[in-house]
């Protein structure tokens, strides 16, 4: 082998296991996902990232059920509603999402792309990132008392979505949310013994879980506790008892053989902030004709950046992504892009999979 | 009287015909009314002007009946039911309308106010002005033929929305577009007699509009005539007859006692262009942060302005309201206003008259 063939072996190439895109979109929620229909506007297909198991952020995390007034055209939506039209309307870009999983970190290639690793092992090699993530990943507040770093990954849960692995155990739900609430009222009929345990006896959920849940604790399906978790005791990770605190200070034990924890979910910037990018005042410094970050390829929409005059509204949200997908266009595609209108271009009608036929 | 007291009269102050107001809003297309909304969000009432007698401006005149893809969470509407979603959206505002006029002349009053007065003779005394005039005022196209300037204004009419006024006169519609198609068919009932003028013999019209159309020609209530109109006889200012040119450039002459003239409307800067701002290439030069013009208490919004990275686009028109809302209220307010969300805010709630009781 001559040496000028083994230097054509190139050490920076991508590993095959890596997803090869043109862009990655960081964060689903509303403006990540408006970021993915722009971008496929250009012709641009992107991947999509989120820490949370589904799409919407904090959108459908925090305002899921509550009303939203502001949206132009849309006198009114909940945060759910607002998500579920966006995924509708960017169903033509057939974007793949890699969902429950943050990425972690981001580094350049010799080539110039960017190479992104997520907490799940999801690896791509990407000529553009979008970073959308608003205030940053939205992750489960943790509980933080003795023995719970002991525990085996499957014996204490932080917001499952789904809870049929109840069947047979003796579970504590513990929180006092909309969340917890339709956990206990789901684990009543499949566990052995439900416990419903939160600080004080009230919780916030909509008026018929709190009637079914009534109806659960009146027939001794659930049973609820009112007190706080000390310490969780366990043998060779696999969970057997609490310890708890009642109302007026007494430590007691539970025999719990699986933990459901419920403390609300909280955003983090976290690994964002060790990327290299501009950064004041916890947000990303944008140039706002483009919002093209401080680093090459890389730009940054809604509640993560600041221009002058910035407002986190989901609104301003939407025309920044679509900001950055004619500046990314022009920068993946090598030329300026014409704009053309949705209404009227027969480029963009192929791309959304309309037809019109012409008059 | 003394002097002192004599002075106490100020020439500048406002006559008492002008409408006195916060905020003045010019064009009525999708971002004239969103940029209602954000000034009402911030507590600011605004009076809209608009030269067409409907509101919805270029997006209902030109898109009235076509698909738009792009507003974010809209996966699809028209021209039209995009002005009536934001019509709906906008009601808690109760703004008042000023159409069928446009702002001809635009002044500084001595206080810093701005005086308007429009084509109809309205005059408003405002402290802010909001130019979302787009590509211009929508006028009609006039028609160019001798003897047109001395007929009375109510003899020659230009896309009138309403045709009652036809009852037993012989009424001649000139045009091949939708509008003129209806107009026809609403006079045929009406009219003594109803001819429908084109210069050729097809017409853009939805298809139950035209096999409506066809069915009245098969009857006689209507004539469709191929031509185009050379001259206006009258007398008196009253109209006599038509002198026009058929297909084979034959004059000839029709009686005709009221003309409906569509040949469209087009945009026009008009006087916007007198009042003494930055314009560049025909545009409004503002700061992005602020959407401020040149001239203090003046914002401009959508596609009459240009900064680095502008899209004419109605989704990024609706960022620049917002922009400008926030900025017209530390201007008219004195202090920067507080950014509250629609989902939270019992102050916006108030506003949109929303009842949200608390948990």
């Amino acid at each position: 082998m001559s040496e000028s063939q083994a230097t054509a072996i190139q050490p920076d190439s991508p590993p095959s296991n890596a997803i090869d895109t043109d862009a990655l979109i960081i964060g689903a929620g509303p403006i990540g996902l408006f970021q993915a229909f722009q971008l496929g506007l250009q012709g641009i297909k992107a991947h999509l990232v989120d820490a949370l198991p589904h799409v919407g952020g904090q959108c459908a995390q925090l305002y899921g059920h509550k009303p939203i007034y502001d949206i132009p055209g849309i006198p009114v939506c909940t945060g759910k509603e607002l998500v579920q039209l966006l995924d509708q309307q960017i169903a033509p870009m057939n974007l793949p999402r890699h969902l429950n999983q943050q990425v972690q970190s981001l580094s350049r290639l010799a080539d110039g792309r960017w190479q992104a690793v997520t907490t799940a092992g999801t690896q791509f090699h990407t000529r553009s990132v979008f970073v959308a993530a608003g205030v940053g990943a939205f992750v489960p507040k943790a509980l933080k008392v003795a023995g719970v770093d002991q525990l085996a990954a499957d014996q204490l849960l932080y917001h499952p979505s789904e809870t049929s692995s109840a069947l047979g155990r003796s579970v504590l739900i513990y929180g006092g949310d909309e969340e917890a609430v339709q956990a206990a009222i789901d684990c009543a009929s499949l566990a052995a013994k439900t416990r419903l345990m939160h600080r004080r006896d009230t919780f916030n959920a909509a008026p018929d879980q709190l009637a079914r849940l009534q109806a659960l604790r009146d027939s001794g399906a659930i049973e609820v506790v009112i007190g706080q978790i000390t310490e969780v005791q366990q043998n060779a990770g696999q969970l057997q008892a609490l310890q708890w605190m009642d109302g007026e200070g007494r430590e007691q034990t539970l025999r719990v053989d699986w933990l459901l924890v419920y403390l609300g979910i909280s955003p983090r910037l976290g690994p964002i902030a060790d990327w290299g990018m501009a950064i004041e005042k916890k947000q990303l410094v944008i140039d706002p004709a483009t919002m093209a970050t401080s680093a090459q390829g890389i730009y940054a929409v809604g509640d993560i950046v600041s221009y002058p005059g910035k407002k986190k509204l989901i609104l301003c949200g939407f025309h920044e992504a679509t900001m950055a997908a004619f500046a990314a266009a022009e920068y993946l595609q090598g030329e300026k892009p014409l704009l053309q209108y949705t209404t009227t271009s027969a480029k963009l009608h192929a791309i959304l999979g309309v037809h019109h036929p012409q008059h």
